[in-house]
Formats: structure tokens, sequence, C-alpha cells
């Protein structure tokens, strides 16, 4: 496959994480000897949050992490890719136990400390015993500074592996975030899953770092569409470590903490539009900005129903200023909006205000625009100050091409 | 355009329906001399019931049939293709109202006995001067047996005409329904909308009508989609002259009304899955039947789920059995379903039960069945007796040819 036109230049630096080891081998689930089984290892005392797809049909290890967040902690993360142990009845189960076991009988901790993900193809059962067989040797490879070969252990069609980091403060302690994540599309070809793994060595509490998670996420994973189909496997797992040694602070909203929540959300969004860079067939990466909406939520909604229209996507992947079909799209999103108020741009360029084209409107410069690949479009929809910030990517023929070519 | 491959041999025979009088010009919003302009003239004390787009950015037409429906009744329909008079302010409003009182000024009824409706690109203002100078023409056309020339008039980017039509009886008389309809996505490259306009000649009042039409709306165009983007301007009209003479029925549960009300029904879900059949790039026409839900909302919901998702389209496309995306789709439809009881076939071939693929699959049966145009699926929730059946297309290149090349 392709490296997408989008990508960034390479991999970035990610720092290392104090009380996380990394290792990524091949245990032959993919094929042709490819990185596809990621381990980390978690200090004593570690932390996790996480956010689990609301899909109905959830996998497996979906099950088993749901299961394991009540406890609020662990000691080791462990991912395959080229198959999502989905729809797999029973023996999925199963075979997510026996990975956890595995990974148990060599780190010392307890089953239900090890968190589970898998990322492929649907319906088919997990080769479970390949996996548990690299165990062994996927510990031996842990060390700090492995994000690379953990990065390309998660990946199914992606075209390159994804990282983001950043250095903050909790008080007068220096903390860092580092994460990976794998996506290409809400779903690959005949694949599953969006991923993200973030480590902190922040000490924080499980409640407080859920309740941190769950924010930053609704303004990043949860702002992004390739081609609206929600995974049976979409997993964010967010692991502090403490070992900064910061103290822990109270609530959520401590103040202590917005440094913090503010780092967080700027890698969960580093990684999230990576994903979107990294769409299937995607040529162009397109920022809406949603404002004057009766709540985020709403403007949100709007933003998602813009993004998600396959005639919107297309007439950008066409570069076509036609921009009738962002009004069919807020009009199709069911939120309130006020027809004969609504404002929209792109490119900066204001094309229709108080519910008509404006009078000297010039499609040459918003056509100019469309012939870049960061495309930027702003809507306004005049019945509040709710305002949200979507990212996705544009519909192309090479979407088409992955989609109904791949498997056959 | 080349003319769909799951189009229909030849546009059919339509009965004509006593106190209907038909005719379609060309007025000159479409180039080259293409018919645009539809007009219908309906008797003296016709009942008229409307089904009207849901979208937050409605053409002004429609805001004109909503303020005219409790009235219950019309003389003439008009209608023009080419300009959807869309997000066109208030002189949008004017030119229906233009194009109403164009059309009182030779019919001789009054201006709120004329329903308008208008389809084609968003946001440019109507050239209304050139549809009142062909309202005379347009007059001088009408005739009981023009229903080609109407259905071709109505199209923007289909490529075929859309005609039904059925005798049915109420009590002893006979009565008959013929109906047209136009729409090629729910939203064309950039035009807009799905239109259809049904008439009989039966006696029913407008609260009865009302009911009948929601009712075979909700199993029919409800229950198709070509790309999950509704139209700002989709308007389906149903005019019953009383022609027939037949003993007008008290309420829509009337026991004489069961075989006019299935016969309605029948000629909406022809008409429906004619628009399907012309759906943009279509080269597979698809039919889902989920059974087995908490109801026939939540099934119709997940069908949708499915026929919506660009990944099971894709597939299908492809003619590739990944029927792990039809699993993703459930899942993501926010429906209840027994994960580890639900049900999928393909083609008539049971691929999955209890939860997990079945032990003798042979995939083989399945991908002959996709080498085909017609194609079903067939999905049972396992958790309730609600069931629905949708109707949709595969996502093709022609598709992304069709919108992301069309104007530029």
């Amino acid at each position: 496959m392709q490296r997408s036109p989008l990508a960034p230049k390479r991999f970035p630096t990610l720092a290392d994480v104090s009380g996380v080891r990394l290792a990524g081998v091949a245990a032959g689930v993919k094929r042709r000897g490819k990185l596809d089984l990621f381990l980390a290892e978690l200090a004593r005392g570690t932390a996790v949050a996480a956010v689990l797809t609301q899909s109905r049909t959830a996998s497996a290890p979906v099950d088993w992490c749901r299961s394991l967040r009540p406890t609020g902690r662990g000691r080791a993360i462990i991912v395959n890719a080229g198959n999502a142990n989905a729809f797999t009845g029973r023996v999925g189960a199963e075979h997510v136990r026996r990975m956890a076991e595995a990974t148990v009988a060599r780190l010392g901790c307890r089953t239900r400390d090890v968190w589970v993900a898998s990322t492929g193809v649907i319906g088919e059962p997990l080769p479970a015993d390949r996996i548990t067989a690299a165990v062994p040797k996927l510990v031996n490879s842990l060390a700090p500074g492995n994000w690379g070969s953990a990065a390309r252990a998660i990946m199914t069609t992606d075209t390159f592996p994804k990282g983001a980091s950043a250095v903050t403060r909790i008080g007068a302690k220096n903390v860092t975030i580092s994460g990976i994540a794998k996506g290409s599309g809400m779903i690959a070809p005949d694949m599953a899953t969006m991923l993200a793994f973030v480590f902190t060595d922040a000490k924080i509490s499980a409640p407080v770092l859920n309740n941190l998670l769950r924010r930053a996420t609704d303004r990043s994973f949860n702002c992004i569409t390739v081609d609206s189909d929600t995974s049976t496997s979409d997993t964010l797992l967010l692991a502090a470590t403490g070992c900064a040694g910061n103290r822990p602070p109270g609530a959520a909203n401590d103040a202590q903490l917005r440094p913090f929540a503010d780092a967080l959300q700027g890698v969960l969004i580093d990684l999230a539009t990576q994903i979107v860079r990294d769409g299937e067939g995607a040529s162009k990466f397109i920022t809406i900005d949603v404002s004057g909406a009766r709540s985020r939520r709403a403007a949100r909604r709007v933003g998602l129903a813009i993004a998600n229209s396959p005639l919107v996507k297309t007439a950008i992947a066409g570069e076509d200023a036609n921009w009738g079909r962002i009004v069919m799209a807020v009009g199709k999103s069911g939120e309130q909006a006020d027809r004969d108020s609504l404002r929209i741009a792109i490119g900066g360029v204001d094309i229709a205000m108080r519910g008509q084209r404006v009078g000297d409107y010039d499609e040459s410069l918003v056509t100019e625009h469309l012939r870049g690949t960061e495309i930027h479009i702003g809507v306004d929809l005049a019945v509040g100050r709710g305002r949200a910030r979507v990212w996705t990517c544009d519909l192309t023929h090479d979407y088409i091409r992955i989609n109904a070519e791949y498997r056959s």
C-alpha cells in the first residue's frame, strides 16, 4: 500500500515515559513476517483509563477491557494486529484469556492486570497459539524507547505508523505523555478498528484519569470520521504509571491539572488527525469548524453530518466549490439551524450569509483553496454559542478501490 | 449520462386517472431544450396529501407546500427541474408565489390551490421569468395520458424516467393509482431531490389520505437510501380527484380501504425502488430484510445502517463476501441486538448463526450470488418480532466519478 500523500514526513521522536517498557514483534498473525504483536509493561501501581467502542457487536477483547475498567489499573497491555477476534463466539473470549495468561506467565502479575486488544479481520478465529508462542520473545524485547516498532506492530492497512508526545507539568513536576495509534478508516478493508495507547508517568488516580480521558476523547477521537463506519474494536487506553512523583490531584477540574489536560488533548488530537491523514484513499485533509450552535454537542453533530456526507466528500475530492452540499448536510443533521441566517465559508472565503449566496461571491478563490491538500470549512448556525471542530478526509476513487477490490 | 444497468426495459404503461391532466414542456431551465417543467391539473374537489423533507434547510417550495398542507386540497401541481430554489432567501419564496400565480392566471383557481416543487442546483436564484413565460404553452399541452413527458420533465441526473400504476377497488368501484418519481441519489450531483407525484381518482378525504400516505411512505420511500444524504427538497404528493365516485371511507383503517392501501404501497415501493435502481453509479440492487428486532422502527434503523455503510456497499460492488462488515453495521446502528444469537445470510445462504460463522460455511455460494445484480441480505437480531425491508444500491467508482467530476 502506498504511503498516504497526507502522511507526516517521518515518525516523530516520542519521549520515554518512566515506568513503561515497550516491544513489537512478529508472531505470524499477519503475513510475510510483519510486526503484529505489541506489549507494554507498566510499573506497579499504574492507573488505567479506557474508552471503548459503543458498537453492539463489540469484539471479545473489548468485552474483556470493559470488565477490567472498574479496577482502574493494569500492569500490561497486549495487542495483536491481523485478526480482530470479533464475532468469534465463546472461543473468542477464551482466546483473550489465553493472551492475558501467557503475558502473566512471563511478567508475574495477575490475569486481570492485563489489558488486551485485537485488530484485523472480523469473524475468523484468532490464531492464539502463534500469539502465545511469541510472548517470550516479546517480553525479552521490552525496552523504554521502542515506540517505532510498537506503532508498527498495531498497524493493519495503515500506510504509516502514528505517534505523538508532549511534556508538561503537574505542580512542580515535569510529566510526559506519549502515545501511539492505528486506524485508516473507522474500519479498514476486511479489518476492524481504531486503537490508541497513551502513556504518562503522571500520578493520577483512575477515576480522575477516566474523567480526563473522556473529556479529551470528546474533543479528539470523537471528532474524526473517515467513512462513518464504527468499528467493533475501537479501544483507547490511557495508562498513568505515577513514576513522575507529582502530588496526585484530587479531581479532574483541579487547576493544577489544566496544563496536563491541555497536553493530553493535544496528544489525542495529534493521534486522531494522523488517523484521518491515513484515511483510506484520502487526498485532502478537511477541518470543519461549526459555531453558533445550541450546544457543543449540537455543533459536533452538524460537523459530523458535513464530514460524513459522501456528496460533500466527493465534491472536495473533485476540487468543486459545490457549497450547496454543505447546506444540505446542515439540513439533514437534524440540529437546529437558522436557515435564513446560515453562514458558510470555505478557505476563509465567505460564500453564503443570511441564508443566501453573498452578492460578490468569487468562486475562483474557493476553487484555488480546494486545489490544496489542507481544506477548511466554516459554518455558523446563528442559533447559539456552541462550537466544535471536526476532522475528516475526502472520498476518492482510491477508497472504492481499496474497499471493493481488496479481498477479491 | 448512460442509462443505469439496473433500469427497467421501458417506461411502463400508466393508467389514466380520471380528473387529472398532465403536461411536460421545455422552459429553458435545463440546457439544450430538455423537458424541465411539469404541470398536473386536478379536478375540482381534489384532496391532496403531502410528505415533505425533514431537512432543516428546506427549499422555498417545500415551505410553500408545508403551508398548504392544512388545506388538504389542490387544483394544480407545477414543478420545475434544473434549479431547486433552495437556499435562495426571500427572493426564493417570491419565485414560488410567481410560479403559482402564473398557473392560476391560466387555470382560474386560487393561488393557494397550486402546489409547487423544484429540483436541481442549490443556492442559485431560480430563472422565474423563463418558467412563467412557459406556462401558457404548458397549459395548452395538458392531456390525460402525458405520463412519459411528465416523468421526463422532473428528471435531473436520472438516467431513466420513473412511473408506476395500479388498478384496485374501493367497495364496488374500480379506482386507479398512477404516479411518477425522480431521484438518483437522495441528492444528485450539484442538484437536489427526490420528488414523487401520485394520482388517484378515488374519493378520499384529506385527513384519511394523509394517514394512508404516511403509512405507505414509511414502508417505501423511507426505506430506501442511495448515499445517506437527505435532500433539501424531497416532496411526495398524493392527489385524489374523487372522480371514481366511490363512497368516501370514514377512516384509514376502514376494511374497504385495505386493497387500496396495499395498491398504494405497491405503487410507492415500485417508484422508490426505481430510484434506487437509478442510484448514482449503481451496479447492484440490494434488498435487506431485518427480522427479530425490538420493533419495526428498530428493524428499519438496522437495515438503513447496513444500507448506508460505505464498507458494506463497496464490498458488494467488489462482489466480496465480506460479511464482517454487516456485523459491524449492525453494531453501529445503536439498536438492541443479541450479538451471540445474531444470524446473517446472503443470497439465502446462512453465513453466521449464534454469534459466529457457521461450521460448514461455503463462501463460493455467496460469491456466486454476489456476481448477480439482485443481491439479498438477511439479518435476524434475535431480540423481538420487529421486521423491515430496506433497499439500496452498491457504491462504485461511478458514484465517485459522477459526484467528484461532474461540475469540474
